[in-house]
């Protein structure tokens, strides 16, 4: 029933920038790589296979805030561990980013789920309950 | 009837790896972008408006070459000349990119034009006339 | 004695995500670049000159937070207005991205003014005077 | 003695584009992390640790090309396998990126072995002995 996933992630050179140290939009791609893993660690299929199987046209980030407390260099292999909150069309993750033990950074992201419309624009949708049993959450009144 | 067009890029400090210079797959990028604003400066409208108004469903890359004689550095503010030659459902676009008159790279890249079948795959497609018209190039037979 | 600078962007098509609207790390490197812009602007010579010719390692962020209130799409030009306010050794900046008059995104960032100590280690360090004479602000007591 | 590596890398949805497939450049970031990966599994240490324990300042590229046979999508385990041979201060290296055994798409490279000079400049140099030793190969003539 965990709601937390956690992976390694390896720094790379072309993640850095002249400071030698990690190019911080590079950690949103991370984080973002992040969330869609932990899904799949709970569903067991990928974020591709969400479109084909789930009401879901992806799931927009509304806001993010994150800190940076020490820098990243390529070659460093960093764990990412993820944890999800669900409301009832949106969602919050938690990411934390360390190495060897040390905390690097922090995010917390909140998400919309979405569907298209008739029109095939994305809308906001409650999350399915197939996704919230999976994950061992109870549905939100 | 120009077959060419220039632009000005900034080279970004997010563009930019360890060792100072720019990180060489953000040359792709550039790259890309600048065969977008080729056909956007002959077309008159963006590559989002040629899906509305075109058969048009991308221009997929098939295949690519290119150099690196001098480095470029964040704070650089780079010329890209880009040339094409039609094919009958593919074309051709060389690139260079200069800074104060010297060339740093150069690049080829051979792209197919395509549109969506009837199950939504891409699939190539002959250049519509009215695009060739407007660079002002011959229907290839 | 503008603490504020506006610049327009084209979102590219590489910016972009299968949902066919901006992938939000992309919104990061369009804002650390504009921090650049911003400085250049007023310093009147850009990023890279600035290591030559001021006590200055880089700018590396401490926090952020990021709010997305509408997407962009490939081809459009966004504005990009960004705004600093000085502390001793740190700085904020806010930025708005809007799109025809929208406002699409908005970010706030604290970055800490950092020199080489005698290890090459990144310090952090007052933020020169010349440097907020330049911007017409008062150095902080 | 071998002078190949094998990595597997998932495509993730910040590396694909609007058409929902890769976006080019992203194949060259993998390729460029996937040389790293090939000296690091031969070296036994990090591209980081070869600035400390080998007269070197980083590869730059001279020269690529690339074909892209089939599209790859977020989602998808590719394998990047990765060969070099080397010259006395160049070396080439060759990927395949493949799915399920399909080849989707490969690339050539070549690029220099680097030191800084006196005034700070990368200049190129004789891969050194250790490095050809480790990965078996004899040294030119």
């Amino acid at each position: 029933m965990s709601l937390t996933n956690i992976r390694t992630v390896r720094i790379e050179w072309g993640d850095c920038d002249p400071a030698g140290i990690i190019f911080y939009p590079r950690y949103f791609e991370i984080f973002d790589a992040s969330t869609a893993h932990l899904f799949e660690a709970k569903l067991g299929f990928t974020k591709h296979e969400m479109f084909k199987r789930l009401p879901f046209a992806g799931w927009p980030l509304v806001r993010t805030r994150a800190r940076f407390l020490k820098p990243t260099r390529f070659g460093d292999d960093v764990t990412v561990e993820s944890t999800v909150t669900f409301g009832r069309s949106s969602f919050d993750v938690a990411h934390t980013l360390s190495l060897k033990g040390d905390l690097c950074a922090d995010c917390t992201e909140k998400r919309v789920w979405t569907v298209r419309d008739a029109e095939g624009r994305m809308k906001s949708y409650p999350i399915p309950g197939e996704v919230l049993a999976t994950f061992g959450a109870a549905p939100t009144a």
